[in-house]
């Protein structure tokens, strides 16, 4: 009898492959652990643990917690709020409206994707470079000034010198000992910045600490918008049933806030002006 | 040579069926027929066709035109033009804008879906009956009155008697000869309900008379929403891209059209008398 | 010069109401409490209040993460997570990803919401009704029967007799000792319903515990569903960033999937016998 | 009698400012004309008057419906599909299937947007010079390669040479009269850059004939995007109607098709090895 040659194969790759969860039929593992488990362990550490693959420490778990309660809620000054409870008036619907909601957020708000981009960027750079941190830190703001580029995350319309609630979020982040590397970058090149005159009163904003503290956390832009909008929705819930429960139909513009700047024309004549045969029925 | 016996097993059926379409490495078929022949074809027609899977005659094409184009705009008098506008003055993506008003068509507005149920569903009784017509109507609509319900599409807010918007969707699809079956009970359901002298003045309205055609047309409730979403996003883009056109960003409620019925609270005395160890931390 | 009459007309209410939060120029104040006392207290607890407008206990915290983290991930057997890595395959942003996966939650999975409507309502009737706990459960059940309505969140695909993330779920809530009222209610329930020994293997799966505790502690069908919705962020936000990195542009379902039932038809001649005069362009 | 001074103020400027349409209480006008006068006319028309205000020509018209046909349907090979049917198996609702698919419309998928934008930007540099087009043309194409960008619009899988698809497309627009200025310019580009033996085979695809076309019309980048969305919507509707028909509930990922590549972990040791007194609840 031949002698069979046993050829293991390369397993042709599957079209998916994922880390994050795994069925079996009696247990469903997240991230390697019996979901079992993981009923009931804090939200911000299910939350660290989700995205990130590992189990956060205590201090990280503790940050994450800040992070996702930085924002909680604007309200109505909030176009997600609005649009989202326009949207359920309409089509009662809790996810609808959640879901509404989250596609608001985005380049004009609630975005620390580019403030977070710009900071693992340079962080990067830094790492690279062989300068002083407040060397490199000069440059950054030397070349945005020459490039006249804005630099995300500085600035509020209302805080002067400092803005209280980053102050309060990087408070946390320095009690874990979590505010490093990359938040310290951004932390020198603020400095750098305000040492002109015309902007020595712009403090770093709320999003930009929650770029900051994010990155130092080792989230990716993307994960940190994640990030910000999980953190909104508890509001986004609050304002959506409120609106289910207000009992109010179809919310609407009143009529006495808009301007309409067009005029009414004559329908068949202009048709017959554009060449249409029989102008009643474009046809 | 030995006889190869052929066994065609019966084939195991995919984890996907569908009839709209099939891609070959060179043609594209939609519904049987290639694309290059359809590029081109009027969109009504087209959207019959894809929806249906028949090509349909000149009159339903002609008739599917009306259908799209009975609600085309409302403005910002729709709630979901107002959440569309707030969610791209955020988040300045054209689609996200479309995917928001969709979302707002509903229950409570551009819902055809109700009515058209309502007619379905009572044609197909009327059809098992042995009844005639009106007998069959003034069942209909004795019955909704004893069990105190709503027949959908019935009335108006402005219009008494007619509906201006309804009768000239009507008036092309009798023109087209496609006033049939369904749309005649529904007619015969309403001329029994007006005889009722507190509801004499009660329309068909424009979404009553838009049910009733797509279902003549043979389209399902589902089909029915599905044309009327369809038939608002020409003027949702306008929207939209009026929108991000005009500069403004984040689109809120003025602080003067919004009551607060809250009162602020001491944060750490509830939470120490909530029972928390450290209120300051809720920990 | 007359007296004026000072007449203190009843302030006409605004268009929007909210008891959520308050912006004032320095301040965000949300169900009453500044922000800045809120940024880093538990996400559990914040979404408790954000909610139900009042802070939780420590017990009643510790339940809200056991319900947030309830589901976290099933991973690519859920429909969602399949919706939202096919977006971002297409359209590589995260938020488009989030809302999707939100929209897939409905009727079929994820949804507390009917179950957590039974359990409102029947607790109602029962506080409503003079009868005892058990007796009160014999009657549902025999009604239930009688109606042929199957009672939402009895049964499993693979777990008989006990669900254990479901006995997980209840641990915690009894360890707080916050499984009360409509939980017991609708366990009672169940411990009737298993008396007929075709169905005695059924346990209360998870989401008819999820639905039990959250009606429990207060919440409504559709906070229960916001709830439910909210716990499964994570690991959707795990799921399309792993997406975006993996580099896989445009998923689709291969083609050797998918069965296609249509066939091959001639445009012009179809076209033709449908009424068309040009055919070739269909007018 | 005193004389009353009339001073006519400058209007204060509404929040809100319109030209879409506009609404009074029996009549709807819609860029101007009343709707009563739009209902019945050809989609491809309203969608244009919709987008530009100005009714089209028939010409233009025709052109439009050619925008609107030129995807139609790529079935289960776009990732759009497969969310929305994926949604809809487990929410079965319509409206959350088409918005799903609008937002699976993006930079790798369905965009017109990009080429549109190289195109009208391309035009508008060129117009602003005073070179000719060929020359132009190579100035252009010489540019990207010395930038190793990529020029939207050009290759495609399978077909070489020429697209019949964009063939058929351009065939539209030229018998039309509306193959013009930007279009040609973009062709212009084609035979230059396909001057270089290595891409000598690249055709101009469809998409980057709809972005040359919509462009020639006169319509912005996000407005093609917005075209190229509504035009996919019957498609999406009959996969959308075809499974909810289907009965098939929840679709997911067959797990043969899924490599895990995570492994099982002990969570307690991981807990605790990570610093949490209390390894079972992470408090």
């Amino acid at each position: 009898m031949q002698e069979k040659e046993i050829v293991m194969s390369e397993p042709t790759p599957k079209y998916w492959q994922t880390s994050v969860s795994q069925i079996t039929p009696e247990h469903v593992y997240v991230r390697g652990y019996d979901l079992e488990d993981l009923i009931g362990i804090p939200f911000g550490a299910a939350t660290y643990l989700l995205i990130k693959g590992e189990l956060p420490t205590p201090q990280q778990a503790k940050v994450v917690d800040a992070l996702l309660t930085g924002v909680l809620d604007y309200g109505l000054e909030k176009a997600g709020t609005v649009a989202a409870r326009a949207v359920v008036s309409s089509n009662p619907n809790v996810q609808a409206g959640l879901a509404t909601a989250i596609l608001a957020a985005g380049e004009h708000s609630l975005a620390p994707e580019n403030a977070a981009r710009f900071i693992a960027t340079q962080y990067a750079a830094f790492e690279a470079s062989e300068l002083e941190l407040e060397e490199f830190a000069a440059q950054v703001v030397a070349q945005a000034r020459a490039d006249r580029l804005r630099i995300p995350g500085f600035g509020h319309p209302v805080f002067r010198g400092e803005d209280p609630r980053g102050q309060k979020l990087k408070h946390i982040a320095v009690s874990e000992g979590l505010w490093n590397g990359p938040a310290v970058l951004y932390e020198a090149i603020h400095q750098e910045f305000v040492k002109n005159p015309k902007v020595a009163h712009f403090p770093i904003n709320d999003v930009g600490v929650i770029a900051a503290i994010s990155t130092a956390l080792g989230f990716t832009p993307e994960e940190s918008t994640a990030l910000a909008v999980i953190g909104t929705l508890p509001g986004i819930a609050a304002h959506v049933t409120e609106e289910l429960r207000s009992g109010h139909l179809v919310r609407q513009i009143p009529a006495g806030d808009v301007d309409y700047s067009g005029e009414q024309r004559d329908y068949r004549e202009d048709a017959a002006a554009r060449g249409w045969s029989d102008p009643g029925t474009l046809s």
